[in-house]
């Protein structure tokens, strides 16, 4: 069995914002020398989320306004979270729901994926140095 | 390390269902000859879903109407998605909540499960042919 | 390629409850000797949940208040689910949003975690037995 890691850095210049990282991965898995296993790709903060989606314009202005429905941002005081001097509780809440990590299959050296599968990192409070962990292990 | 893939293929009469395939992935399982591993179960396709819960038709029909008030459906215009001609917003959002995926234990060849656990394959945007994909690893 | 696996069990004395277990599983990982791999960690039961997020405890109260709202356990009657004689079904839905599982990497015999990132269990219908599943493979 072999292992192979690899980071991927964001800084990304909004509180919120999706980056498609579908290339990073499989590039990861290139460098990896790896034809079959898994690949465990995961946001490695908590108020970040690593999910597999369409890539989609219209989707990821839905995904915004859909988050802040179930889990809004302000009041800042509703949460008590927040009492201790943060203000991002909210962003714990959605990445929740978007989830932190991702499994995938990798067969004959690529990620295994169906037609519209796409890897995204979900950032919920940017304006920050933040770090997403692809860890590959296969034959 | 072995690694074994399959695939299984859904047709839906209806635009939103659950399938209990449980049974599936343990032949899966069987044919690999894997006795202790991991088992990816994703499904292909951005408004599907592979979750695990209790296989009980109560739980069902609440699923069904929770998922509806949490990811209304209708009125299809208001989501941005459905602008590019679709009206499946709903079912990326619904998925979402639901998950794309699990991996689970396999322990002396069997899934390594607790009493109520079976997987099921959750369709949101059905009438079409779909899929679902296996991916075990272990020896 | 080497396999490991151990059941954590918990006998929870109120409805609802998340406990930190970060210690045990990196317990189980130092006992199984693996270097590199990934460990996943999963509840055995459908009303229960495993999930990363940071051990700050205004966020517990978060989350309480958070998973009320999105799935209310009161009125029982308000779920098929519960014509059956259970009152659980909001427990269901908690978990499904929480999620069933966590993947995680291990790198150099160690938890592969960026820094606030902690393994819970979050309960959602204590007052008896149940048990979370660590499976470990890697070299």
């Amino acid at each position: 069995m072999k292992s192979h890691r690899r980071e991927l850095w964001f800084n990304l210049p909004k509180r919120r914002a999706f980056v498609n990282i579908t290339a990073d991965v499989q590039a990861a898995i290139d460098e990896s020398g790896i034809r079959e296993g898994l690949v465990l790709v995961n946001a490695m903060h908590i108020s970040a989320s690593v999910f597999i989606n369409d890539d989609e314009r219209g989707l990821m202005t839905d995904w915004e306004a859909w988050l802040e429905k179930l889990a809004p941002e302000k009041p800042h005081s509703q949460y008590r979270h927040n009492d201790t001097g943060e203000d991002n509780a909210d962003a714990h809440l959605k990445r929740t729901i978007m989830g932190r990590e991702t499994v995938c299959a990798i067969t004959e050296g690529k990620l295994d994926f169906g037609p519209w599968e796409q890897i995204f990192y979900g950032e919920f409070d940017g304006r920050r140095k933040k770090r997403v962990l692809v860890k590959i292990i296969g034959e």
